[in-house]
């Protein structure tokens, strides 16, 4: 589309119902900020000119929308006089000039291309002003389009509709295109001559029919116009999006055996023939590689997944973890910025962070990385092939080499060579006989405890 | 509202269909006896007075239903004759004399103080009898209640009912309240003639109207009534009850990002601006404050989180964990009765129980407190801003001091003062070239193995 | 019933929407492969003789139906022309002679004997078709079964059918029972005269009708009749799959707290009165007995649990795992080929492998069973009422006796009597005053990273 459009976010709005201590259009959905997935869809259908209407945490939001996907100048709007009012205050932006205009929610983060291109086009052809509708099966509360010979006449507020009227369940979505050239004049004439004394855009409509112009309205999958007023609205909204992406992926190939309970962030990237087994968290930043098994309960964020690895259950991968093809990181592990080898395997109840583990290697259970010593991480390399038995603590900065085994048990706070045996741990001594004696003592203690406390 | 009422719980079902060691009032839902929801709702609407009619674990049942809510006085129902000859085992409290007179079911727990209410106003207002009825699109099987001028005619079970009854969408809900000075008199008028020879409490609308008295009755939501016979039932239940409390959470500022997967007890307190991540499970007895985040896979009982903690993934918060504000309680760590300082670390892989930590305390990944030894629990005491390192048994009782540093992989067992340096590890020996030659040892351990196998 | 059947499945399609590294019906469901469970179904049909008509992985096909249910022979369909060809792929097994021929596919895993059963016993009352039907509330899409006078007249393609016709919800399932002698002459007479040039089964009902003989329809659950041609038709299969068994295993007196987070597998055995909280996953061969408790985020597989054992929160149980009644895994903890006994303790962040715990004994917090020396697994054998001390590294082949106790934060490498304490670590060193020392060395070296850093 040759045509050039300017969108308008409005992202103004109180948030009172979300009873937060910011404003709702910076509660994540997918592990991102609501407004950056309106800015997304904008992107999508090619509009990357954005002026944004913000008031509460004015400076958060336009942080939040400028992600990189569109140029986005903000507008405040200081008094809260309706939704025209609230266009308005990108008045300097509109001035700029614009074939369209397109005036979206912050709040609305299902939105997708789609409907934005479908408006616009419908703009091209002529039409002053486009509303995005949906047809629902509850329209109660709902402004009503009044479409006749595919025109639309207007929008009728549930309140003031007739009981024929309340019937129709093609509803206003709110999202509006307008004519660019037109846009100032038009909004203009919108007065605020109702009950709360507010600037209505769904006057536009009638206005711009008073004029001898055209509105008609387009419709959009109700699911993508929900807006967020609540918590639980917010809650809707994210299993919304979650259950359109995990859709997305099992079409492509992924296995989920329960996808209802595999939560996805916007990024996550999930290969054909991956399985994800029930209840995993995905993080932002992870990439899985074909042929990986995600065991049921993993925690996944920032991490790289390699083909045919496997993960879990009970694995909590943090950011920087990378790895290796058909490498294994199970139950009860940790991996935080460290690498894990081909075929390596970090099995059980273990922590490795800030470390290289060389291809092929085994890391028993028990083992921790002690990478941190109150101030700074060290860092810790294990090479290939080697062998670190059960329950060691690796001081760092510390090496093992290639081959090199190390005894279960042990501390290990210096290098051990490539091919060496290295242990740390003290004799074991015995006293037969002395269980009897010493439980004997701990129940005495018990009784003693006992009767002190009746003795109070 | 100033009149007496005695309500009656009729809770003495074999249970049968639940295939249990337990009568199915004794069941939990949201971690406490079905039972002690209904008393519950009864004392919300203000009536302390309550007669419980028991038969199979009365005793189980009684000190279930005795949570302190009520005065509750039971009623052993030995012969199982219908519900009226239920109501009457409690004939001796009846004849105290009462305004009102409730009858509930003890397997009815999602009743609410709502209907109840009405019920004893509509009372109040004359009328004798009052059936709680509900709506519902599938009344198949359930006694349709026929209104005429607001006045109810009858109660028609479904196998008496006409084709038209039978369209009849406003059923009884078996909750009745009756005039308290003519309970026994109607009471006593109810017959056992009919196929099973018991005493129907259904049979008072007739019987009331018959003598020239009133009965309606008062709506409640279908939910509310749902009763439970079978463990499919019992889980159905406890899914309503969930979302509801979710529900409430969510308008009073909670965030979850997937409610459904978020079980809560009857007692959970989750203050505004908490963020609840998917899979997350709260016993009784917990209070979380603003601004923590509860991450996912987390299994918290019996404890306080501060102010902006962070709890897991993966974390396991028992009785008597108390973390202060901005504390952190991270992946595999268990806290049992514990206090953990604000700002203080427990990060990974970690059992703290009977412990102090100090603020800012810094706890390494693998630390254990040694607090059993197999008789009596002892206590251990982390100092402000003290650091132990990774895989370290602390060997309790006993004292780290503030600042003091323990080195990772040390077996603590006698206190540490404040400031100081402590360590308990053996030296580490390293023999070089050693590793090839145990590897090819556990080889030919392997196939000597394997030959024996064989030669079996 | 005495009537020889021979039932032929239908498995060689490409799966091409599946986009998988494998066929469609080795994909499991509750744990194992699709086919497993059609061959399930007629083995509970006591259909015992299968032809498997199979093109892309054949062998794999083939060993995953043949698992001893039923006797399977495999037929290799090279070229894809239609559901009839398919079936005449096994001609072979047709000819060895058959009172009843059952047509099934290799893809509807959900069904049961019941319908198959019923067809066959329409057969035996004389008709020669029977087609498999389902009632549905979205027909479009499906072939409709025009039924008149009991009689199956046709199946009505949705592309073919009248605007009449589409309201018929009785639809085509496409499982079909077919009189095994005159099978061979049936199949041969259906062509390939349309669109696709493809040889469909669906025509035998016009052909049996115009020869004079005799097609009907029996019903089946339109679950059961569920297909599966992408990866979210795989997911919905399974959804259904667990609720049936869920449902089952409730009213046999299971409870589940939050049943749609529970994963059984095709095999799980469940006892009257055992709980499971939310979010559990039970591999295969797991048998659970009365009154045990696997609390939440709990992953179970090839274990059984003894009655009253108490299971997690946060436990893996691996195959091998067996738990005498009042054990207790508890929270982190792994256990794998290994026998707990009747009321020991394995209580938090534990490997036991390779191993026998004795009755009675407790396990303190953090102990390694070091059963592998990166070459051979060695046991550990613990008696009864011992006490291992928390943080313990049990390097096997190593035997603790009855009663022994084992100091925290020991490595023991030798074998300890009866009734003796044993403990091997290092002796604690303390340097007063040393901690502010090394915490400016550590500052320092900080600041000099810091500053290298920005000098880069």
């Amino acid at each position: 589309m040759e045509r050039t459009c300017l969108a308008i976010i409005l992202a103004a709005g109180e948030s009172t119902r979300m009873k937060s201590a910011m404003s709702k259009v910076l509660h994540p959905i997918a592990g991102r900020p609501m407004i950056a997935h309106v800015v997304d869809a904008l992107a999508s259908a090619s509009i990357s000119d954005v002026a944004l209407v913000v008031g509460r945490d004015a400076e958060a939001v336009t942080a939040a929308a400028a992600h990189g996907a569109a140029t986005v100048t903000s507008f405040l709007q200081k008094d809260r006089l309706g939704t025209a009012h609230a266009v308005l205050a990108a008045r300097q932006a509109i001035e700029n000039g614009y074939d369209d205009l397109l005036v979206v929610f912050g709040d609305t983060p299902l939105i997708t291309a789609a409907p934005l291109v479908a408006a616009r086009e419908r703009l091209a052809e002529g039409n002053d002003v486009v509303v995005i509708g949906f047809q629902t099966a509850e329209p109660s509360g709902y402004g009503r389009l009044i479409i006749e010979d595919g025109e639309l006449l207007a929008i009728r507020e549930h309140k003031d509709a007739s009981e024929e009227e309340r019937r129709i369940t093609y509803c206003n979505g709110g999202l509006m295109a307008i004519d660019g050239r037109k846009a100032l004049d038009l909004l203009g004439r919108i007065g605020n001559g109702n009950a709360k004394g507010e600037y209505y855009l769904t006057d536009l409509v009638e206005i711009v029919r008073s004029l001898g112009g055209r509105a008609i309205a387009v419709e959009a999958p109700e699911e993508e116009l929900t807006g967020c007023n609540t918590r639980a609205e917010l809650a809707s909204i994210e299993r919304l999006w979650q259950q359109r992406r995990r859709h997305e992926l099992m079409l492509a190939g992924v296995s989920m055996i329960a996808p209802e309970t595999v939560f996805l962030s916007w990024d996550t990237e999930l290969a054909q023939d991956v399985l994800v087994e029930p209840n995993v968290v995905f993080g932002p930043g992870v990439c899985v590689e074909s042929g990986a098994v995600i065991h049921a309960f993993s925690y996944v964020e920032g991490a790289h997944i390699g083909a045919g690895a496997l993960v879990g259950p009970f694995a909590r991968l943090r950011p920087g973890a990378d790895l290796g093809p058909k490498s294994k990181v199970g139950n009860f592990c940790e991996v935080k910025k460290s690498e894990i080898g081909a075929g390596a395997k970090v099995n059980h109840l273990t922590y490795i962070g800030d470390a290289f583990v060389g291809a092929g290697s085994n890391i028993g259970a028990g083992t921790i990385t002690c990478n941190y010593d109150g101030v700074n991480k060290h860092v810790t390399r294990i090479g290939e092939n080697a062998f670190i038995g059960s329950n060691t603590a690796l001081v760092a900065p510390v090496t093992i080499g290639d081959r090199a085994l190390v005894g279960g048990g042990s501390v290990i706070t210096e290098d051990v060579p490539a091919d060496a045996v290295a242990f740390g741990r003290a004799r074991q001594e015995v006293k037969p006989g002395r269980a009897p004696v010493l439980r004997e003592r701990y129940e005495a203690e018990k009784a003693a405890r006992k009767k002190a406390k009746a003795a109070e």
